[in-house]
C-alpha cells in the first residue's frame, strides 16, 4: 500500500517553520504508515539563504516559493502575514496542491477567497493551527458537533494576555509590569500591540464563529477591546467578589443572529475557564445536546503549532493517497451579524459613591428605572485608605446586574455618574461565564 | 448536490437511542445541509413494541433489527452489551452499511473483530460516544495528533466515580454515603459495581490507548483498581497534602512498551485535572510536540452521547456522499504490553507509627535500602485524636517517594510495615500529573 511519496513544500522557516522540519523528518516512518505512503519534504522556502536554521538541512532551502508551491502535493504555510502568503496559497491550490496554513490574518482577512479557491479546485485547506495552536478546535467544532447545534463559544485565545492577567491575579502586578515580565519571558512581543490590544484574539474568534455557526463572519464585524484598561484594582476586586479578569473572546448564536466579540470579562472563579493559567489557551463551548465542552492547551509556539499543522497535513495526505476531502468551508449559510451593543450580558459596576445613608438606594432606583435588573450590591470601604478628610469619605458600591443589553446598560452608567453622590464610575466590566 | 437520501437505521431506543431520534429529527435540515443530502429515519430496532418511548414515531419501530440493518446505509448502534449488538453490526458491515456506536464495552472486549469486518467491507466504523461521551477525543486522537507522538494520557473518565470522590473531598461524606447520594441523583446504578470498581473506567482506557499508540490493547491487560478502598481519611490527608483523589485510566508509552492503567490517584492541585467536578469528565493527553492537552465535558447521560453519535453519522454520510473513508482502526502496530508492576510512578505511603524520636530516620533508613527516593516525609498528629493512652501515642507519617517501580514500591512497603515502630500501613497511593 505504499505508493507514490507525496512532495511536501513548507512556506516559512521561523519559530513553527523549524519544527515543522524537525517533525517531517523525525517522525517520518510514522508519519508514512499513517498516511500510507511517504511524505517527502522537497524545499523550504525562506526569505534569505544566508539566516542559520538550526536542524534544517541547508540544501532544501530556497527563495524561489513560487516554482516550490507549483511541485508540491501538498503545501504548508507557516510564513504569517498577508503577503505573499495569500498569493501563494492560491497558486498552489490553482496548481492542484492541498494546502495548511497556519495563518490566522490572512483567514481571517481573505478566509473566504482561499476556501472558495480550494472547493473550486477540489483540494483540501486546513488551518487547525490558525485558531488555538495546538488545541484540536476545529474538527471537533465543524465534524465531532457537526449533529449538534453550538449556541455559544467562550475563548482564552490569546496566551500573552492570559500569562499577563494571570500574573496580576497571582502576584499583584500592575499592567505594564505584567506585560514588562511577559516581554523578558518572551510570551510577549517588543510591540505587544497585537495581543494586549486583542487583534490576535479577534482574529481567531472571527474564524471559530465562522466554523461554529457555518457562516461567513469579517474580521470587521468582531467588536474588539483589549487590555489596557485593566488595573490591579479591577482585577483584585475581581477576586473579592469571586472572579477572575480573562479576556475571552465570545461568539453566540441566538434567534436573532449571530454575535462576535473580544473583551475583557469577569469569569467565576467555578468556571473551567478560570482555572486556565499562564500563557495557556481554552476554549469553553456550550452545544444543545454536548452541553458544556473545553478544551484546552498550548495555543502558541514553535512545537505545539507544528503539532497541529502536521496533524492537518497527515489528514490532508490520507486524502490524496485515499481519497475523499474534509469539510468544505466555501459552503456559508450567511447569517445576520449582530453589532456588539445587541449582545445581552451580565455587568459588574463599581462605583465611589459618598459614604452617607441613601446612596444605594438612590443609584438602585437609576438602575432600575432603567429596566436593569441587579442581582447583586455590595458596598465596601475603598481598599486604599482614602486621604481624603472624614467628612467627604468614599465608599466603593459594586453593582453585579442581571443579563442586561449594552445599550441599556450604557445608559444606566451615564446617568448614575449625573448623580451627586457618586464621585466616579470606576470600571464597567461584563460578565461572563455565570 | 441534493441526492438520493440516506438511510438510516437505529438500534436501541433507550435514553441514548431516544435523544439520537430526537436529534435526527430536530436537526433534519441542518445535518442534510452539512452532508450534502438528507438523512432518513427509516427504523428504530427495539426488543419490545410496547414500551413506551417519548418522543419517538412508533411507525419506525421494529423488533426485526436484521431487516432493518440489511436495508440501511447507516447504522447507529445504541442498544448497549455484547449480543446481539455485535452480531447486528457484523451483519450491517457485510451488508455494506456504515456503522457508528457508543458501545464502550463491546468495542473494548472485541474492537479488533468489528475494526476487520469493517476495514475489509470498505465502510467506516466510529464510536466517538463509546470513550468519554460528549467529548470529542477520537478525532483529535487519531486525527489532530496524528503528527505528534503522544506520551500518556491521564483521563478522568467515569463520571460516577468522579461525582462520589468530588463529593467526599467537598461535603466530607464517606464512600458509602456518596454512593448513595450519587444513587438518588442518577449519577450511579442501582448496581455500582461497573462504576466503583473500574471496569468502565477500564473498558475506555483500553480503546483510547489503542488509539492513542496505534497498537492493539486487550482490555485483560488493562490494570483496574476501582475507588472501594478510598475512605474519608484518605481524601481528606489527600487535601491537606495538596492534593485530590481522582481515579484515572492511564495510557503510558515508553521504549519498553505501552503500559495502561486504572487507579485511584492523587492528582496535585494545580493540576488542570484536579478541577474536574462533578460528574464531568475529562482527558488530559501529553504529547512530545504538542505539549499539555486537555479535553473536557459531559462523559454520559442521553443528550450528550446522543451529540457524539450524531457527529459521526454526519462524518460516515459525508464519506458516503463525497467518497474517503475515516481512519482504519484494523491497521495496528502491535507493540509490548507492559504489566501494571512495570509502572514507574510516584507513591504517597500513610503510617500510623509510635510518636517517638528517631521513627522518622529509621523508615527512611528502610525506604533508602529499597532503592526508592523519599521526595518530601511529613509527620503530623493523627486526625483523630488517639484514645491510646500517651505512653502509646501514635503519630502520622506521610511519605511522598519519586518516581519508583511499583515493585519496588511494593517491597519497600513489605519492609517498613515488619519494623516494630510501625502500627500500621494505612494507605499506599500513586500520585500522577506531578
Amino acid at each position: 500500500m505504499q505508493g507514490r511519496a507525496l512532495r511536501v513544500a513548507v512556506l516559512g522557516c521561523g519559530v513553527v517553520g523549524t519544527q515543522v522540519v524537525r517533525l517531517l523528518t523525525q517522525l517520518r516512518s510514522d508519519l508514512a504508515s499513517r498516511v500510507g505512503t511517504p511524505l517527502e519534504l522537497v524545499g523550504v522556502a525562506v526569505r534569505d539563504l544566508d539566516s542559520a536554521r538550526a536542524g534544517v538541512d541547508r540544501a532544501l532551502l530556497t527563495t524561489d516559493a513560487e516554482t516550490l508551491v507549483e511541485n508540491a502535493d501538498i503545501v504548508i504555510e507557516v510564513m504569517g502575514g498577508i503577503e505573499p502568503a495569500r498569493s501563494l496559497l492560491l497558486r498552489a491550490i490553482a496548481s492542484g496542491a492541498s494546502v495548511v496554513t497556519a495563518n490566522k490574518a490572512l483567514l481571517a482577512q481573505d478566509g473566504p477567497t482561499l476556501y472558495a479557491a480550494a472547493d473550486a479546485a477540489g483540494v483540501d485547506l486546513y488551518f487547525e493551527a490558525a485558531v488555538a495552536g495546538a488545541i484540536p478546535l476545529v474538527r471537533p467544532v465543524r465534524e465531532s458537533l457537526a449533529g449538534d447545534r453550538i449556541l455559544r463559544i467562550l475563548g482564552i485565545v490569546n496566551g500573552t494576555t492570559n500569562y499577563v492577567l494571570d500574573q496580576m491575579a497571582t502576584e499583584g502586578l500592575d499592567l505594564d509590569l505584567a506585560v514588562k515580565q511577559a516581554q523578558e519571558l518572551g510570551y510577549a512581543e517588543a510591540d505587544p500591540t497585537a495581543d494586549i490590544e486583542g487583534y490576535d484574539a479577534a482574529a481567531k474568534a472571527a474564524i471559530l464563529a465562522s466554523l461554529a455557526f457555518h457562516t461567513r463572519v469579517p474580521l470587521s464585524s468582531v467588536y474588539r477591546e483589549g487590555i489596557t484598561a485593566i488595573t490591579a484594582d479591577d482585577v483584585a476586586w475581581a477576586a473579592r467578589t469571586g472572579h477572575v479578569v480573562k479576556l475571552l473572546a465570545i461568539a453566540e448564536q441566538t434567534d436573532a443572529g449571530v454575535s462576535v466579540r473580544v473583551h475583557p470579562s469577569l469569569v467565576p472563579v467555578g468556571h473551567p475557564l478560570a482555572g486556565v493559567h499562564g500563557a495557556f489557551n481554552a476554549v469553553f463551548v456550550e452545544a444543545e445536546a454536548a452541553g458544556e465542552l473545553m478544551f484546552y492547551g498550548r495555543g502558541a509556539g514553535g512545537a505545539p503549532t507544528a503539532s497541529a499543522v502536521l496533524g492537518d497535513v497527515v489528514s490532508v495526505a490520507r486524502h490524496r493517497v485515499l481519497g475523499g476531502r474534509g469539510p468544505v468551508e466555501s459552503r456559508y449559510a450567511d447569517l445576520p451579524l449582530l453589532a456588539a451593543s445587541a449582545a445581552v450580558t451580565r455587568y459588574q459596576v463599581r462605583l465611589d459613591v459618598a459614604d452617607r445613608p441613601g446612596v444605594l438606594a438612590q443609584v438602585a432606583a437609576v438602575v432600575a428605572a432603567h429596566g436593569v435588573s441587579i442581582d447583586a450590591v455590595r458596598q465596601a470601604p475603598q481598599l486604599v485608605p482614602a486621604e481624603t478628610p472624614a467628612a467627604h469619605a468614599l465608599a466603593h458600591l459594586i453593582i453585579t446586574t442581571h443579563a442586561a443589553t449594552d445599550a441599556a446598560l450604557s445608559a444606566t452608567v451615564a446617568a448614575i455618574a449625573e448623580l451627586d453622590s457618586v464621585t466616579r464610575v470606576v470600571s464597567v466590566l461584563r460578565v461572563e461565564g455565570a
